[in-house]
């Protein structure tokens, strides 16, 4: 499939400003929806990820809610294998799990982060998530 | 702007599941994506609204975000103006607000509602919101 039978016409939000470098491999944009405050305890944001980026590894001390709203994408917690991301899919990461996620290589990704239990930090960011690690997804396609 | 004009061609999810007829004025629909639990305290349902419908009066005793992904609708805190939402918009609502939210007149409405600091609560239900509230919209094109 190509990229560009992946891309939203009309995407929710737009694209965005560049993420910090040193936490992505790759172009990310961030939307910044809900800034952390003691209300609400959440943090939201829309990020877009181009064709093979990704973050890196990290945990959420509160945990984290992704919803998937275009493209194609990649996840995995350590020691499991890459899970695909296709619009509509909703993935839950508990609290202090290592993790990372970005779009697969042939697609741009687009999610909604939602950081729960903020009051308890939003994010601690690890190493880069190597090329060997994050071509190690086996496609059911594949073989 | 016609009904079909606003909607999306391939939404995010599924129109989803009647929701209960006594909370609600005309027809919407629930799709649950994340139950309460006391990991992330946060309940997530993606909630389609037919022109017309809305949702009872109600409170959030832990608050709750909503994002908006299709068409155009209605928002309103008691003793303040019916607010119009658009694909892209969020709103916070914060704990205890009385509120009502649903489709405008002529298109469907779609938002993901994110209840927020849910051990302390989801939802209480009030009275339904009548005829006269929902027909107070002051749009900036009738005048």
């Amino acid at each position: 499939m190509s990229h560009s039978e992946n891309q939203q016409i009309n995407p929710i939000f737009p694209k965005g400003q560049p993420v910090p470098a040193e936490y992505f491999t790759g172009e990310a944009w961030l939307t910044p929806l809900v800034p952390l405050d003691s209300v609400f305890n959440t943090v939201i944001g829309n990020v877009v990820f181009a064709p093979g980026a990704r973050n890196n590894w990290h945990t959420h001390p509160g945990g984290q809610i992704l919803i998937v709203t275009d493209g194609l994408g990649y996840y995995q917690e350590v020691v499991k294998p890459i899970q695909l991301l296709k619009k509509g899919d909703v993935i839950t990461i508990p609290p202090a799990i290592k993790h990372w996620h970005g779009a697969s290589p042939d697609s741009a990704f687009t999610h909604i982060a939602i950081s729960t239990n903020a009051q308890t930090g939003v994010v601690d960011w690890l190493e880069p998530v190597t090329d060997e690690e994050y071509n190690s997804f086996d496609s059911p396609f594949n073989s």
